[in-house]
């Protein structure tokens, strides 16, 4: 049965991520400086909700194309780890845990995203394999999408895994 | 003659820019918030150095990678704005003004990008035509490329001239 998680209602695949993997700037939630995306299942997909700051533009009006890559970006490798647990009827946080990185990132600008209301990104998982999956991604701003992304999301390699600086 | 450009010898591009068009939160000299993204010509390519913040990462140790997006979109849609401009031997401030948003964006991210040292990504315009321009970028590390990109880059449409929320 397609699982539906609502934030309050269930972690999100962050909240699961191993803190030694919790500091990226675009999803992680011990960095104190980042956006802390947040994502969750909605059956077969994942939806992550983001409302960008005042400043977060790239013409007066419209959200900077950056923070639209990076959306897409750290939501499709959340997807990826949530995608790749589900498969295996696994949790996110298992032993070893599941983090993805980003292999490439490619994003169309359809139309100018209006600055205001919460931006919206949906991912689904194309191909789920031992160690790539690949993930496409909406974002939409009230039910209008504009950008549409893929990220292509590798099992994390262990030449990150070096100790954290402030450590 | 290949013009060579540093900072503190000519105006980056960015700095050409008019100023309803400077609010970029990558590339904007006018964001107080932003990344103040600045790039220059270096013969037939363009250049752009940027030294990321501590809490930029993606993991311990390593750049975010919605960074390293937002450095080869702006300094792609800039590349664009300036290889326009001297193909037509004209500047990029001329009338009408030049200024470019990115239609789509890809990038590779080949290794894990070391943080600390500048992030250097240089740029060269494959295809420049009226209306669209096609970027190619890598973005290197103490000589390494770390990543590679490509930014198709389009002249700003009328629907983005909307005015300043502060103003």
């Amino acid at each position: 049965m397609p699982q539906h998680s609502e934030p309050g209602d269930v972690p999100a695949f962050q909240d699961l991520y191993p803190d030694d993997f919790s500091w990226c700037f675009g999803c992680g939630r011990l960095n104190p400086h980042g956006y802390h995306i947040r994502s969750f299942w909605d059956g077969d997909e994942t939806v992550c909700r983001f409302t960008p700051e005042p400043y977060h533009i790239a013409i007066p009006g419209f959200v900077y194309g950056g923070l639209i890559a990076s959306l897409i970006d750290c939501h499709g490798t959340g997807t990826a780890a949530a995608a790749s647990a589900r498969a295996e009827g696994r949790p996110i946080n298992g032993d070893p845990p599941y983090r993805f990185v980003t292999a490439s990132l490619h994003v169309d600008y359809l139309r100018p995203t209006p600055l205001g209301p919460p931006l919206v990104v949906r991912g689904r998982a194309r191909e789920i394999g031992a160690r790539k999956v690949i993930v496409e991604a909406t974002l939409s701003v009230e039910g209008q999408v504009c950008a549409r992304g893929e990220v292509v999301a590798v099992r994390m390699p262990d030449t990150f895994l070096k100790p954290h600086p402030e450590r």
